[in-house]
């Protein structure tokens, strides 16, 4: 089908709005057992219902049905860019969740600190996950290698986890992984996938040469591979495809940077929710959008606890009156995916979704849960389709066609 | 995706059913405030409820969620193609609204004429709204125009808007529009997009020299731009798509425009409901399929009034003993589009749909009205899956594969 932002560019107005986009990361959940209630539906919601009376409810799939998102294609879909369309490699996303700021020509890489023997075996492909601390001193020191007609950057991202930055004119990221997935055989070489790719897989060959000569006597630590080697894809700005003037407001770095893939502003603030609301209300006249991003209903989703995601949904709920004070025209509230405790994982199940305007067609629904979003005015639609909706609530879509 | 019309050129069948898609224009609404009703559901409609209860709801989504469609995507939709794939241009629009039968290479351009000062600037881009009267003198001056060639056609529209049609072969819908949006600069030149697009730019700028040469003296209607140059797009029939003999009743030139394009025989009849109906079952055996198009649920809503609204639905209630009394195999209600009074103005809400026959699976719904078609047996779809559904009811389709 045709693009969503074919339409969206040729169809955006300007007006006064407001639009704000509340993602409670993984906010959808799983009731623990059957006639049970979610953790959205225990966690007592006054603010959430008091928007879901006013607004339409709907659940949205991130990808497709089946489909359990990360964290990229996750936010892709809620910022109407189709996850299948735009690909983020895993190198990119790591070097976006250290909060390195990415060209659009940088080769972006995921390294894994592994140990080989003398025969050049992998023997642990994850070196003994050694500490953090001594990650970071291992990567300043492969920070300083030198390789002609490019620059090298490393850094590290947590215990064996490392992050390579190649700069320079013509890189690909065509080139295959060098973790050969098992011990007991050496590192697989670099490869490129095509003629274009040859001269940096030439390059990362040397990275990889250089590294080990540098990593000679740090075992466990005495070798890497390279993983989800990859360039951030051309994905067309917030600005040119909505015309919106927009800013992120999110404590972790993955998700500032995915915000920054999109041309959104990041904006600084402090860790706490109130921090961002601090910030939200400082900045409300110089945008037309603001994604505010809470990821603690994921955090604890993951971790299993039950309990301690419905605190955080009641957390996110204690939000509302704060936001709903700024009077946005358009007021979203949904999760880039799912994360039942219960699966202590992300999942594929709809992501429920809230949205306040004027102009709803305001359904029956009366609380803000997975059972009711499923009897919700927004149906069950493919979560690109949010920003379209948004857009069109806020008054800043022309009618297409005459 | 597979394009509907593969399947069904293939799948189509012959038989003696007959279906009618009554098109209440603009059908869906808005409540006023929450927990209120939409004007669908304020209005007494017995008989439309009566065919509710036997047979199924749903909401259709006309382009894609958000997106507020004008008539001709909106129709096109509901005829079954996908207003996404087939573009129709403003210019041919236009001719189609006042019942000029467009060949297939002709080229129709909205036209406005403005006025110019002196040095040739735009001073009025509507050129002072002069009376359509003044207009259609005008128009009848420059239909007299001759460009060696091609044949020119210039027809009035509505005070300050006519319509311009060139006919020969070869020609071109490839070129810009003239009018520079704004006044204090001349008229753009009509600029080719292709090369195959020259010569029919060089028409358009001949008409353009020759038509100041005879509004000369006609101040402030003393020039014109030009915009929407289109052709007519490629559509199947629906004899060829559906093998269907298919009839519109239409009163608005526009709806009879969009029937001729998918190649429907356009019947004349006089204004009222009525009189659309005594057509219809004056001509009951001579097709397979009728299209009736109903023009005031949308024009009240455009005008903001929602008790009109109201009324003019309970007009269309009215109407369906008499089509009930034809015992249509399948009978479908629905809008192109939604028309909220609440916003005076074409929506992209979802569109009431209720569709009729022996072969339904029964839902719970009693009522047509957007909260209960919430609940309907057709769920939330894409308007362009309507015909395939009313083909099917109709026993028109085989089945897909062995």
């Amino acid at each position: 089908m045709t693009d969503i932002h074919d339409l969206t560019r040729k169809l955006q107005r300007q007006n006064d709005s407001k639009i704000v986009l509340f993602v409670a990361d993984g906010l959808g959940g799983l009731p623990r057992e059957p006639g049970g209630k979610t953790e959205l539906e225990t966690a007592n919601t006054p603010y959430l219902d008091a928007l879901a009376a006013r607004g339409v409810l709907g659940l949205s799939t991130p990808v497709i049905p089946g489909i359990a998102p990360g964290s990229g294609p996750g936010h892709l879909g809620l910022f109407g860019y189709d996850p299948l369309k735009y690909n983020i490699g895993r190198g990119v996303l790591e070097a976006l969740g250290i909060d390195f700021e990415l060209g659009g020509d940088d080769v972006a890489i995921r390294g894994n600190f592994c140990t080989v023997d003398d025969a050049g075996n992998i023997t642990d492909r994850r070196a003994g996950r050694i500490a953090s601390e001594i990650g970071a001193r291992l990567c300043e020191k492969l920070d300083k290698i030198e390789i002609p007609g490019v620059e090298v950057f490393v850094r590290p991202v947590k215990e064996y986890r490392l992050v390579i930055v190649f700069r320079g004119t013509g890189l690909s990221g065509e080139i295959d992984d060098t973790d050969p997935q098992r011990t007991g055989v050496p590192p697989l070489d670099p490869l490129p996938r095509d003629d274009a790719s040859a001269a940096t897989a030439e390059i990362a060959k040397t990275f990889i040469r250089k590294a080990a000569d540098v990593l000679r006597e740090d075992a466990p630590a005495n070798l890497l591979t390279l993983r989800g080697i990859a360039k951030r894809p051309a994905i067309p700005t917030y600005e040119e495809v909505y015309g919106l003037r927009s800013a992120a407001i999110a404590v972790y770095p993955m998700y500032r940077g995915l915000a920054r893939l999109v041309g959104m502003d990041v904006l600084d603030a402090g860790a706490t929710v109130d921090d961002q609301l601090d910030r939200l209300e400082a900045v409300w006249n110089d945008y037309d959008f603001f994604f505010v991003h809470y990821k603690y209903t994921d955090s604890t989703g993951e971790d299993g606890n039950f309990d301690a995601k419905v605190s955080r949904t009641e957390e996110v709920d204690a939000a509302m009156p704060r936001i709903s004070a700024l009077k946005p025209d358009v007021l979203v509230v949904t999760g880039d995916h799912s994360t039942p405790s219960k699966l202590k994982a992300h999942s594929w199940h709809p992501v429920p979704v809230l949205l306040a305007a004027e102009t709803c067609r305001f359904d029956p629904c009366e609380r803000f849960g997975e059972t009711e979003c499923l009897q919700g005015g927004l149906g069950q639609f493919a979560a690109k389709f949010l920003m379209p909706l948004a857009l069109a609530h806020a008054g800043r879509l022309e009618k297409y066609g005459a």
